[in-house]
């Protein structure tokens, strides 16, 4: 293998796939990134087992020749060496060599480094997807309804499929939904190009947040492929493999309720920040909890108390108070993740008073639900 | 104690004061802050009984009221807690009201906070400086010699001299030394306004690190006052006291060589590009070593290698090597701290055989002055 490449280019591949790459892995080749060289140009893979990441480098790129390929062929080097390496070296044009025995060579300016590479041949290789049964989702709107579920996904292994996000596609929709068992987020989708049949997977929160990191905030479209076993995002430049969790997601539907014996419309950024002041003392207590009291005149009361510390509390003028007084305590954290997935200014809180599960969701639309159970005191 | 405060202003005094305070300090009312409000103003303490920094806000700033003070009086209150609180409230009018038994109340728009303070009088004192023996230095100027030394103080405690920077003013020249005794640094500074006297302290490295993010970037002259246990440096917001370090620092004057066998002149920015690229392999083994060698026509290679790793070589085109050949071996890690210290663009290093310490500096002074005890290899 023999090829010369422009640097920057080499470090926006990488940048991308080193993301996939573990150093706690068990799997001694994962450490590495397999370098793949064809006439059309060079392939780049990391992965943790878990998480795949492919990139590919085209030998001309808008008429320009970022690549030039000598010798075809492919190596595997450690990860975090090479990267750091191509990172530093002098120059934009780098050199890369393969002799015998997996011997490196990495050339720039009047900087030569000799590493030792491992036989690209065994190297995992990626799972084969087929692709006729894809969806699209602009790269923008799927970061969206990452960021509005993926927090509320369990973090114990009790569990462990409450540890990904259920995505179900049925009659055109796309239903994502995340839960704890103390908290539930759910995000609905239509999808413009409805996709035949219907696919339920579950997909880890971890491989979520990777996968947010990398794809854009453009609109460019992502095709998403599902399997039984893997799910595959694929954009212009990169492709990303998940494996998928096995089991069966709990059947949530029945826990949202649809009737309600309080309403609160109310400015959730001036809700959130009330109760992000009044965590700073919740939290020094065991649970973090805050409490949410109707007053008169559409007033709303958030309180707390440490025994250690002291007591706040804060007022905020709803727009509308529907139904009977409530008086309910809650999870600090749990009400401020909500708030944030739920997004925009005017937010509706349900509640069925003090001891059941409550639900909040913007007032244009409930495409967000989130709900939280309360907290007895 | 009843005062009102411009938010935007109590920030940044306890952004300074923070600084000083640690979580980890054994006595207690430590992990408070001390707030004195005066008709004059007000004053925050924080302090880890090392460091103490004081901040004074006065009741009028530029003609604008940024204090109202209704009632004088003190407390102490749990740094962090406070400053969070401050940091969140709602509005940028803050009252603050001490009742009986230290009940501290905040208040601002329509958030009360309730927090048991301490007694301000259980609060350790402030040592007292006689401010008759000081000297100036612009701030710009006391942070570079600060980087350019202590750097090189020692992080082990088995000679607790070394964790200090030794700062000795003598006919009105200031000469800072640090060394963790593999090597040093040195930094002489004409006095504009030479004190009277001579003045030898040990300021703990620590203290220094912190002095340099309280002060800013500007010309603005700081007052440094030295005393036999404290050392007071005072700009027009902050007065920041460090104790010093007990005991006589090592003379230093006779390790630093003045005849050279080898001389090379050299782009110190290259210099140090290379050795970080070279140190990429060489930090995988034990000591961070790189190579040094002379070849001829002035280029100079630096090289290393990891048995599992592999080996780099880079070249470097100097402008000068006068006297015998050399190939000597030096830590990666002190050769960059020094060229880091030494700035600017040409640097002179000069050799006394790979055996023996060797030192840079830039070409046009000696104001700035490294010193590296060589690897035998």
């Amino acid at each position: 293998m023999k090829f010369e490449i422009m640097r920057h280019r080499l470090i926006e591949g990488l940048n991308d796939v080193m993301k996939a790459v573990s150093s706690k892995t068990t799997i001694p080749i994962l450490t590495g990134i397999k370098i793949e060289v064809t006439e059309e140009g060079l392939r780049l893979t990391g992965s943790d087992s878990d998480i795949t990441i492919q990139t590919f480098i085209k030998t001309e790129e808008n008429g320009e020749q970022v690549i030039r390929v000598i010798e075809e062929g492919s190596i595997v080097l450690q990860a975090r060496m090479f990267n750091e390496i191509i990172r530093k070296l002098p120059t934009n044009d780098v050199e890369l060599e393969v002799t015998e025995h997996f011997q490196t060579h990495i050339r720039s300016g009047k900087s030569e480094f000799h590493l030792i590479g491992l036989d690209a041949s065994e190297y995992p290789l990626v799972p084969e997807i087929q692709d006729d049964r894809q969806f699209v989702i602009p790269a923008d709107l799927l970061k969206s309804i990452v960021r509005e579920t993926v927090f509320a996904i369990s973090t114990s292994e009790s569990r462990p499929i409450l540890t990904g996000v259920h995505w179900r596609v049925k009659n055109g929709e796309l239903v994502c939904v995340a839960t704890d068992s103390h908290r539930l987020a759910r995000r609905k989708t239509i999808l413009e190009q409805m996709p035949e049949g219907e696919y339920s997977v579950v997909i880890p929160g971890k491989s979520l947040n990777e996968l947010s990191k990398i794809i854009g905030d453009s609109s460019e479209p992502v095709h998403i492929v599902m399997t039984d076993q893997q799910v595959l995002f694929k954009t212009s430049a990169v492709y990303f493999y998940s494996r998928l969790l096995e089991g069966t997601y709990p059947d949530t539907s029945r826990l949202i309720p649809n009737e309600f014996t309080t309403k609160v419309t109310i400015d959730g950024k001036a809700l959130f920040q009330a109760i992000d002041r009044a965590s700073l003392l919740a939290r020094e207590e065991r649970n973090n909890i805050v409490r949410f009291t109707s007053l008169k005149d559409n007033v709303i009361e958030i309180s707390s108390s440490s025994a250690e510390i002291g007591q706040v509390e804060e007022e905020i003028q709803s727009t509308l108070v529907e139904g009977e007084e409530l008086n309910i305590s809650f999870s600090a954290k749990y009400m401020m993740d909500a708030l944030k997935a739920v997004g925009g200014q005017d937010v509706k809180v349900q509640f069925i008073g003090a001891m059941r599960p409550f639900i909040i969701n913007s007032v244009h639309d409930d495409a967000v639900l989130q709900l939280i159970v309360p907290v007895r005191t």
